[in-house]
């Protein structure tokens, strides 16, 4: 057995998410192709790369790299992604933020919780 | 604040993906649809159930419940999901496993691994 | 390379936890051989045993059994964890619930937020 | 309900960590404070500081700033932490990094498989 290879493994890590956004991301209004390009750029972002190109995308999905853009674009226009500028670099660098994402997650999960109890006080008075 | 939303939302929990899943789907042979049913099927065996309905299913993707009866039966002949019976129970329970998934994407990686070394040696050779 | 061994590695898996309990467990009033044990405990739980014997616990810990035992009856005094009865079991099941802790790590973050938002308000006044 | 409470809960995020070193850390020669030092560490690699000074290692644990670092120094001579220079910087700055305990944990699993094999083999021998 080579070690090596066990710990290359190891090395590629995990990526965790939340199961609410996996649940309810039709409730959201993504698709599941906006999804896994969603997780995708939460990979990126994870080991580092702010602003992947639409060909690193492209390269990991079924979609072709001008999907990608069109697709990216599209998510930043309703909301869901949002492009800043790094800051604390000599040159402004872009970077995509799911900032948007998640708060558009945390909306869906309070109404989720409201509308079971209101669900649950009607039942009481009937 | 309440503190009953937000413990609400810590049970809701996360789940876990190798990211090498992510990046390497398309070379599998799945598309994101496919890959995204796999993660709700991931999610259901995790919280205990293990056989799913394809309405259970279906209530949390873009699709209908005959599409994704379809696209299960698909992933079970094309040998990435396993249709299995429980045996610890007293009446055979049928239940997903989702092992030959990850067996192949364990051949993938190694296949992956195989080639960088190939590619290396090749080129201190020359 | 043996794919069984590769494959051996990842059937271990994962486990996940709130990096605030990591970094507040001692606001909790915990130590270490504490917060390892609770860890254990998750551990168990999440891979369906809900009520691991003190010989199974201090098999994976430097403590002894008797003394793995005195651990989890403080934790339970102190209301870090809970013991309950699995209901729907023939026979009643006692079982180990970590809600207690989960709980009070939700308090502390929420007392937290508190105090970082007074701390602002003052200033904002100043 | 406060959504800004709930967005901040989840920016605080999760650790996950290889099971097998959860359950096999005194194995590999470490203890409960050295194990919750260890995680301490990748807890702070993870989010890019990878350099945390002793006081910020100890402000989370019930050890003194001064038990800190003569905890972090042992780690490094008994093999599990090494320090290193980042290249990609102007100037050189100093980093954690625990390559050493996860390769010292591969060769536990792996010796734990082996011994596995070997036991069977004597067993379908006899």
């Amino acid at each position: 057995m080579n070690k090596e290879h066990l710990y290359a493994w190891f090395k590629e890590g995990t990526i965790t998410i939340p199961s609410f956004l996996l649940t309810n991301y039709k409730s959201l209004g993504l698709n599941e192709q906006e999804m896994v390009l969603l997780l995708q750029l939460q990979s990126f972002i994870d080991k580092g790369n702010h602003f992947p190109a639409p060909s690193q995308i492209s390269d990991r999905m079924t979609l072709q790299e001008t999907e990608c853009l069109f697709l990216i674009q599209r998510l930043v226009q309703r909301g869901f992604v949002q492009m800043a500028v790094e800051e604390n670099q000599e040159i402004g660098q872009e970077k995509y933020s799911l900032a948007p994402l998640y708060e558009k997650m945390m909306d869906c999960f309070l109404k989720t919780l409201k509308q079971a109890e209101s669900a649950e006080v009607q039942k009481a008075e009937e």
